[in-house]
């Protein structure tokens, strides 16, 4: 339905199959009108003055306009010596939470059903501080770095998606038996914004414990929340579950307001530009980004177009079981979102 | 059948269920006739001189000499201010390889089949130095230490494993591509340890990949091999795959010939003395022990009785779906190990 107002978004449309799905993306967007405006850039780092890595200033200057970002799949690092495009993106825009919302789809089968969690990864610090030296021959120390004020944001954050998203309870994930100051911290953190969120449950689980339970019953999760390579971890771990990386939808939330949305899957190669790529992660991350943005209805309906012609099969890419073509399966997601116009 | 010498294990008994649980292993044993002469003792850490914790000079005297061990799950730490048991240990006689076969057990339901993986953590470094630091308020590190000696070690001891278990892959697990020295030097002695064993194919994986690709197809893995953190996490994780850690056994291996074996499930104060505790985990630590020590036929006929009870569902303990005490079940695999005397 009109009367909305246009609204600018980064597109990144990123290497191999990025350019297919984003197409298929944006052509989906339009059936279900909804009320964007791309903008398209390439992010590929560039040596800047005193040869720091950097992203183009006008890809840069877009997103610090729309402050939204859509992304497919990067080719990382592009070239020995370049950096990886996610941590430079990464730090660029303090993309400070990672967040992953796993949802069992109905009809995609996997060893679960019901699975219905959301991981929340704190994206700056920890064990990607990048500080590692060699002590003596033989002998190298990498460390992993937290701060109170990062563990605190990372954790309202947490509890603020929660709220937000009606959902119940908060499980922070750690290891503070082992790492008693730098988890500890963490977790106090943790515990310590709990306190403003009386109406969220907070518990408190050791990452090994949390992996052992999720392979074994993972309806029991709700929001988990984690250092970040934690999160890196469990992240995958829980996209495994529903289905893997291609059809599991990712935010990045900065501060300042900027978000970037993207699919985690790879750049796949050896099928790009033969149509045969799949877009659902990407849609999926595009439907995030709806909801971030208050395009509720939007949203909502592109989520259930997507869900619909997943569960009734008849059109699929071949990762889902199917052998229809990249551009069917779009035109299939197109139609239905229509439906509801 | 006799004509076996007999060989001295140091058992701990431990606490809770361990008791009971090490009680249904000693009578399955001796109706296996399996030919070992148990040296009881109880390893809870003491102050020594200096005011270090220690364990118990009894049982170090005990370990020492005996070399092999069989250990029940310790409470642990026992109090506030004493340490994890399971670390001293570990300190105490240098086991650097905790060795955890997961593998599918007919009969028992959960949701993955023909699961067939050994996970070989590296036991002493790594994340669990213990060193960590406040570098200003609200500011922590904590320091990974990986050395090129523990490295070799570790990587030696899983080619070592998979050629003496006729396995066919060894795959190192790493996040190189973030922690680039410390990561980059345990992966660059798993290269080179390769080398000398051209028979078994190596591999290397992300760690998160690992996660990701375990949760949607374990049969793909065989021997995995790792630093300390990833094990601890991954070993639970392939846990949870076959039944969690009721059903999983684990072997710590040590320098100097030492080795302890050890169920890595709790203590469950809750059943504890009332005859409810499965014994499985526990059994099936002795089975691997057993087979350490050379007693192949012993271990094999074991572990056949135990499978077969299981899979026949006629006496189970409630945490493997029946109703039955430990005693029953205890009795049905002493039965079933007799048969094959
Ligand atoms: C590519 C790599 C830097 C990255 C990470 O380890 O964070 C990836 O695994 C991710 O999760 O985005
Ligand atoms: C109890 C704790 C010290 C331990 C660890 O983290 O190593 C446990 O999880 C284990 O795997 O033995």
């Amino acid at each position: 339905g009109g009367g909305w107002e246009m609204q600018t978004v980064t597109l990144i449309p990123g290497d191999g199959i990025g350019p297919e799905i984003s197409a298929a993306v944006m052509k989906i967007f339009e059936a279900a009108k909804a009320p964007i405006r791309w903008e398209e850039r390439n992010v590929t780092a560039i040596k800047g003055p005193g040869g720091r890595w950097m992203i183009p200033p006008d890809a840069k200057e877009s997103m610090d306009r729309s402050k939204i970002g859509l992304k497919g799949p990067l080719k990382t690092p592009i070239a020995a010596g370049h950096p990886s495009m996610n941590l430079l993106l990464r730090k660029t825009f303090d993309l400070y939470a990672n967040v992953r919302p796993c949802v069992s789809i109905e009809g995609y089968k996997t060893p679960y059903t019901d699975v219905n969690l959301v991981t929340i990864r704190e994206n700056t610090e920890g064990e990607y501080s990048g500080i590692e030296h060699v002590i003596v021959d033989g002998v190298v120390q990498s460390i992993k770095l937290i701060t109170e004020e990062a563990s605190r944001r990372i954790a309202e954050y947490a509890f603020e998606y929660a709220r937000n998203n009606q959902r119940t309870s908060v499980t922070a994930v750690h290891k503070a038996n082992i790492m008693r100051m730098s988890d500890g911290l963490f977790l106090r953190k943790c515990r310590e914004v709990a306190e403003n969120y009386k109406d969220i449950k907070f518990t408190e689980m050791y990452l090994d414990t949390v992996c052992l339970n999720m392979v074994q019953d993972p309806t029991q999760f709700d929001v988990l929340v984690m250092p970040n390579l934690y999160g890196d971890i469990l992240s995958d771990l829980c996209a495994g579950l529903i289905g893997g990386l291609g059809v599991t939808p990712s935010g990045n939330i900065g501060a300042n307001g900027v978000a970037i949305f993207e699919s985690v899957h790879g750049t796949a190669p050896d099928i790009a530009g033969m149509d045969l790529a799949n877009p659902t992660a990407l849609l999926l991350s595009a439907v995030m980004m709806l909801r971030h943005m208050g395009l509720h209805d939007h949203g909502n309906k592109i989520q259930v177009a997507c869900f619909d012609t997943i569960r009734d099969k008849k059109v699929l890419t071949k990762d889902l079981g199917g052998n229809s073509k990249c551009s069917s399966l779009q035109m299939r997601f197109a139609v239905a979102s229509r439906i509801w116009n």
